[in-house]
């Protein structure tokens, strides 16, 4: 049974608000006519200063971590009057940075949501505002999920998950500006970054809402899914070597080509990984050295980007992708290497939430209904560092035709507005339960 | 008849300075412990330096013309005793630029062996040095065949022939410095590049030697070859239009992936070319934008060179080519199109000058010895500006394996000796039938 007195008109105003700071954000970028927002940057800082400002508006105190994440917090209001100022909280949020030439939803919408949530259940006429809730209520907006600056995702989510490497410090940006002097130029200090660690105790559990990024629920028609879990992803940079030469002059038969070597292996991550179910395997960079329109190829660099529900399923196709190179290569005389650059094991979504999920998507759908879509996320999210330190839920909203990480990625206000209404409810279905 | 008075210590004197000033010219270089030397750099004013001491040293008057090549010049000794400085000249030479980690004979022992056919024929004790010649003689080092800089080979001798296009003058290194801007910071003014022209009449024809850059003397275990010709090319940058997208979200069904499309055209230009005879099409370029691990490239552009002994052969590969990347394209939803950046068509070497290096050959192999090889070039050379003002002949050496444009590019002192002694023999063999 739905615990949330459904108002549609607020709720409708809530998303027309969620879609217009949306657009609002977008205009916070570092290249003009594109969106680009890297972590510890000038437009880092000024979208923080613009969330807190939200968040006071919605009653809630404010303090940016020593990582940079911007929080907003709404106190229970306990029935003995005692002040709920150490109650654990759940956490709602999602980030606030982007990809290079980004779309203006991925991750932003979740804060705005979690925003329009806090707004929704906070007790009324009751300043300052507290929650009707058996435990406070934190809004999170997290300083850096994509990792475009440092080439290192997570970095926000990592800290308050006390997973913060040391080894980190030293990661440069394009620029050469490393990581700690980054911190010193946006005003934070390195020394501190364990004071953004939260502890299990804290914490009631984190829930998200984001965009799904891909076009199942497009594809089925529906509106919201709850997510079952986030994937379990490895990635690599791949090298195979050969021998350079002249194109004019070396005949086939003496050819040792790195680059065709290299095109063999990014179609043949494609045949095996499309052979599978919930196996995406992607080459999103490969380069030829050294690169002169007539020097037959010597070397090849290419990354490989594995994702599956299950981290078996995934380490087995690694392996079937690794014979086949094998294979390849030592057909056309060529070595080859992989350097692992990221293992990620997948995160479960918590039972609970993921029930608590379901009761508010099920709150927005007519009577009779059946029941939503659960989907897993090939997709990364904070939710992969926060689930070493509480449970995880999360709710995607429906993505046109999935297309995410670029200018053209979409949400309607009417799905927003679901996703506000889901996302409430499953709070609510929360607080019920304890 | 074999015409030189051949002194076998002076001819392997003469073919150690050329090794020790090979080793000597590759010190010569943009970067420490490789090779690298392009056109209008301080390596390049460097090397003109050297070369223009070493003609001085052979009795040459020396010039740098107005696109940067270093000439030599030695006028006949007239029976009438006359000045014969307006005499037709004999051209030998080839070039001292290089590719990016280059080898060191590639080019530079050709300049190296016609400054040793020039020592050995000038005419002795008559100073300054005369040639006992019909014809003057000129060793021509020319500044830019590799095209490394601006990615437009032949410059140096394209000036020389009067084939200078205005529009080069725009292109641009990869620090953004125009031919133009270049040309000025090397001392020359691009308003007076077509003084470097020469007129037909000024001419006899031009000889150069050259390492083969191929197997081809090597597999037959014979040490100089007559080139018969210079190949066919055309150069293509071809660009595949997809659809960049979140790794992670996109299923394989929905993919319009650049990138794989770009791996199988490499793949097709390589079974197509491997079908023919003396068809050679090689990628050597291969990037995907925009070059994240985690999105599906939206686009990839690739370079193709395509080169073949006859024009018409060529021509027809490239219509395979375009066909079957019309079919993968087609398949993958993927746009394609190229952009042809560079054409030129086979050069012949003039039957006559075929003829004196034949001679020439002959006269370093044992008598009864079969005809010299004869091979055509897959690779490009100043030949090809040249023939359109004068007639061009060829001398290959064998390169060992076949290996150039690489530091393990290769040539030995003997198949220099013999290469000097053919080549002053062709020489002599051209005047005595004038």
């Amino acid at each position: 049974m739905a615990l949330l007195a459904v108002d549609r008109d607020r709720i409708a105003a809530a998303a027309r608000r969620v879609m217009a700071r949306c657009d609002e954000l977008a205009r916070v970028s570092a290249t003009s006519g594109a969106i680009e927002r890297v972590y510890l940057s000038p437009e880092h800082a000024r979208v923080n200063r613009l969330a807190a400002e939200w968040m006071r508006e919605v009653g809630m105190a404010t303090r940016q971590d020593a990582a940079g994440n911007q929080l907003g917090r709404i106190d229970p209001s306990t029935s003995s009057g005692t002040d709920g100022g150490d109650a654990p909280a759940l956490l709602l949020g999602s980030h606030l940075d982007t990809v290079p030439d980004a779309g203006r939803f991925d991750g932003i919408v979740g804060v705005l949501i979690a925003l329009e949530v806090a707004r929704l259940l906070r007790a009324p006429g009751d300043g300052p505002a507290r929650a009707g809730l058996p435990f406070a209520l934190e809004v999170i907006a997290f300083s850096d999920e994509e990792g475009t600056r440092f080439g290192k995702a997570l970095l926000g989510s990592s800290a308050v998950a006390g997973t913060w490497d040391d080894e980190w410090w030293t990661l440069t940006d394009a620029d050469g500006t490393s990581l700690r002097e980054a911190f010193l130029e946006f005003g934070l200090d390195p020394a501190r970054v364990g004071e953004a660690a939260r502890r299990p105790a804290e914490l009631v559990g984190y829930l998200e809402a984001h965009i799904e990024q891909g076009p199942q629920l497009d594809r089925r028609g529906e509106s919201l899914a709850v997510v079952s879990s986030i994937a379990s992803a490895r990635r690599f940079q791949l090298t195979v070597e050969g021998e350079a030469r002249h194109a004019g002059g070396t005949p086939y038969d003496m050819r040792r080509d790195a680059l065709l070597g290299a095109s063999e292996a990014a179609l043949a991550v494609e045949s095996i990984c499309r052979a599978e179910h919930h196996i995406i395997g992607t080459v999103g960079q490969l380069e030829a050295f050294p690169g002169a329109v007539n020097v037959v190829p010597g070397e090849a660099r290419l990354s490989l980007d594995l994702r599956g529900e299950f981290d078996g399923e995934r380490d087995r196709v690694w392996l079937s992708i690794e014979r086949e190179l094998d294979a390849i290569m030592g057909r056309r005389g060529l070595r080859w290497r992989a350097q692992e650059v990221h293992s990620a094991p997948a995160v479960f979504c918590a039972p609970l939430l993921q029930d608590v999920v379901r009761e508010g998507i099920l709150s927005t759908l007519p009577g009779g209904a059946g029941d939503p879509a659960v989907l897993f996320s090939p997709a990364g999210h904070d939710g992969m560092a926060i689930g070493a330190i509480t449970d995880v839920g999360m709710l995607f909203l429906r993505n046109p035709d999935g297309i995410s990480h670029h200018p053209d990625e979409a949400v309607s206000a009417g799905d927003v507005a679901r996703g506000i209404q889901a996302l409430a409810e499953a709070v609510l279905q929360l607080a019920a339960d304890r």
